[in-house]
């Protein structure tokens, strides 16, 4: 357990060979087995084998390859949709198209995502979360034909590892604990912590070939900009009222 | 791994035992192996052990008495603080305390409390996961000490079981599954899907003392009810504004 964990790395190559649907819905299973709010499952988990509709996916995830190479495409969706039309055919009045309950869904997807990776890391298989699922969830709900009521909250692509890349670096331990209460970062804290990884040889690396000051404007000029977080907010938000999630009066 | 996996609970009962802190920082360690946004980190976690401000946790998580029996509480947070009081100090324009990011770090948050989770059950230690944490965010802010730039997302108990409860129930596999896109369920899908769980004996007997018609209502009119949903709903909103997540324009 704790090897499958301290050796997770983003696969984003991987061999021409299927995942069994045995393997598959034992990795499945290990998902539903996490917590979730209230035991109410609100969640889905589409899996995409079909190649045009990877290759739809693939189009919309920014037209990063290992989409079209992994065999499997699970995308993970906060969805009130089921539990509310079981409330409905019951008698029972559902309340859940609000902003509580897109954001206990979202973190019931989470839950039930991270199961499901290292349950398959465990197995030799790979995988790599896509961001992208939020920037585009307005097109992955045409492609995978969600319902109002269903949101795609994260994506993970899945298959037979054809590459074995370094383990990433983490800011050191100390940086993302607090003891008791938060203790906020003195410029002091800050330079500390972000040591390592402005030092290394990757960022330095990385700076140059950005033409870049330093690392942190890599995040704020080129990867994650303000106009870019503005934009995909606004868009994301614009989804979830279209899906049902913000009749919060 | 598959074992921790498959027979995880929830405890709420924990010994009189404390978590030294070699077995603690092992757990943490792997919590922040966790893949995320960028490998930009967005998230801190709170270990609280101090008496006193387990009993003010207490008191906000609706009294739960696990709270004050676990000997750590850990409190995940989403968190853009730290890293853009980094680009502060770099000469980097952070464009974080948007909702696409509360969005992000939530979910790296969860990532990071679902890897230590599993990593804490491998070790025999319990956890409990306390949904109460969205709901009284507002008050952990206050109790913790979150500046701006930090939103509490979801809390876990930890300790050393002192019960050993039955496995909960789960849909079956294909209630939650999809293949290739959404097939949106009839009401006789539901009543497939709900069938075991609406006839276990359990099930029975809270419908006998909730005194309502079937579980459907014990969720719609006792549990999570419209009102309390849109009520919490707007404080989660407000409190988003308020530390600064909520800049979309």
């Amino acid at each position: 357990m704790m090897h499958t964990i301290k050796n997770h790395r983003s696969i984003r190559k991987y061999k021409n060979k299927n995942i069994d649907d045995k393997s598959l819905n034992e990795i499945l299973n290990a998902g539903i087995r996490a917590s979730n709010t209230g035991n109410m499952q609100v969640y889905s988990i589409i899996v995409t084998r079909n190649e045009e509709l990877k290759k739809q996916l693939w189009d919309v995830h920014f037209k990063q390859n290992m989409v079209l190479q992994a065999p499997v495409i699970l995308t993970f969706c906060a969805d009130i949709n089921r539990f509310s039309k079981w409330c409905n055919f019951r008698d029972a009045e559902p309340g859940y198209d609000n902003f509580l309950w897109i954001y206990n869904a979202t973190i019931d997807a989470i839950l039930a995502s991270q199961n499901v990776v290292l349950a398959a890391e465990n197995k030799g298989l790979g995988i790599c979360y896509l961001g992208t699922t939020t920037y585009m969830a307005d097109k992955i709900v045409d492609i995978l034909k969600l319902p109002k009521g269903v949101v795609p909250v994260t994506t993970i692509t899945l298959g037979y590892p054809d590459e074995n890349p370094e383990l990433t670096d983490r800011l050191p331990l100390n940086g993302v604990i607090h003891k008791e209460t938060y203790n906020d970062y003195t410029e002091d804290d800050i330079n500390k912590i972000y040591e390592e990884k402005e030092n290394l040889q990757e960022t330095i690396d990385l700076i140059a070939e950005n033409k870049t000051q330093n690392l942190a404007q890599i995040f704020t000029q080129k990867r994650y900009t303000k106009k870019d977080n503005v934009f995909f907010s606004n868009q994301f938000l614009e989804l979830l009222k279209k899906q049902g999630f913000m009749n919060n009066k």
